[in-house]
């Protein structure tokens, strides 16, 4: 497997995940099958295709149209897989699957814009973490849910590292790049996996927020 | 007329009832006429500019304002003339106006969409959903209402079914595009008015939620 | 100083206060200092962004990147900064600070889209107001807070009025662009902030909502 099917399986994982967190995050909403996909499938491709204006390149959906399958696909597969789990388990199984959304988003579109050699050396970093949380933030959005983004728990960060590492990759290191990017891949989801598993927060001094006095 | 002609009416109609529905949407809230008249215009053109920012073709408003100067109007005569109607009755007269808008942009956005040949077969029916709720999530996001879409009624459904009619008019009946696309923008609107005026539901095995226990 | 390097200040101020305005809003929020500054971007940033979509021309940010370095410090700054300003100061700092950069993003963008001849002679003005709202919609909406747009007080008339007498400037006084610009955005900081202040709002026939019985 060469680097570009890899990146491209990357991708498609993405889109999976991202489906299916928009589903499980609708889990107590009397929505039907067929609006579970639209929502499964903007949240999927919402990100991506944020970047993809600002890359000025055509929508990536548009080109290649697995993408859309696979998110509708997946987005059916959850609508009626959903209730093989516990109700009080769905939120964090919701919190998990959009963690392994946003480390590979962020992984894909960080190759992508390097390979544009879109607003170098931030640009890469900038649009990978758009598309990694932009799906996810037009999800909750949507489902009137408060955005991941404001609750206390590192979100945005490990997408930062992971993508800041892997742009360190393709500019040192650019014969690891498979290695680097499945490494990058692993690096964001473990600290996100951590933040929600342990609660993990950054220390009062780097968090906002008067005293309750 | 020819079908240019409708497609324009039919566009120009679109426009009327959308920014209709964002006045409509508002008429609780404390806001000034030309707050109303910005909603309005942001909830006419939304959809539409996201679908051609998309295709990447030159934003519709920017190439004949008179889409412009239409829901600017709309939107000032739905702001003095929403009060003739009684307060009990604005809600359900807020849902046929949306329905209208909805039948009226799918179609339309399925025609543009196809006379650019953008990611066919599927492209225009995307896109014809996209463009047709996609005002209506902007003007529910930012009036702070929960979105149409979260409803349990028949939402988008409609808007699949009648602009997939009008794709395979387009597709295998090409002579009867102008009395195909009249057609279709009545079906989306027949089933999107029964469902709200019926609460037509999809069935229980179709439907998301845990059961109450 | 030549009217480039004016506007180029113009926008490089908004980006200042609308990444300050950002922070300001989340002060009541448990985030970490890096979702407030990927919401001091993003605030900063998503207004012309939107704006540059549209145009079809390279997103600001991305050709000149001291724009995102200024909204980066700009949200560090307000982050360690804001505590300095009693709590029940913090809500009229926000509106103001929002009012400054609404009034420079909107004369920024007549001036960018002017120079592109991008719709005239209203394209400048709807861009101009999309440009000054649409980073603090984003904000207020991912925030969670009610858009300022639906507040009772005026605050998109003033981006209206200053818009228009900055265009009148353009098309009748070229001569006076530099001066004229600097008058416009004066305009509507001033009628913003006598809104805050006083309360102002427009008169009752030209608001919305029933009268309570």
């Amino acid at each position: 497997m060469d680097i570009e099917q890899l990146t491209y399986l990357i991708g498609m994982a993405g889109m999976v995940a991202f489906a299916v967190s928009a589903v499980l995050g609708m889990a107590e909403k009397k929505v039907d099958l067929f609006t579970a996909v639209v929502l499964g499938c903007i949240t999927a491709c919402g990100g991506g295709t944020v970047r993809d204006l600002i890359l000025a390149v055509p929508v990536f959906w548009s080109v290649d149209m697995n993408y859309l399958w696979v998110s509708i696909v997946a987005s059916i597969v959850a609508f009626y897989g959903y209730k093989f789990f516990e109700r009080k388990r769905i939120n964090k199984l919701f919190l998990y699957v959009d963690g392994i959304g946003i480390s590979l988003f962020g992984i894909q579109a960080v190759d992508k814009v390097w390979s544009h050699a879109f607003a170098l050396p931030v640009g890469p970093i900038i649009l990978g973490i758009i598309t990694a949380i932009g799906g996810g933030l037009i999800r909750d959005i949507l489902t009137g849910r408060p955005t991941l983004l404001m609750k206390r728990e590192l979100y945005a960060i490990p997408v930062l590292i992971g993508c800041s590492v892997y742009v360190l990759v393709l500019e040192y290191m650019p014969g690891f790049q498979a290695i680097g990017s499945i490494i990058s891949v692993a690096i964001i989801f473990a600290i996100r996996a951590a933040a929600i598993r342990k609660n993990l927060e950054v220390p009062q001094w780097l968090t906002m927020g008067y005293k309750r006095s």
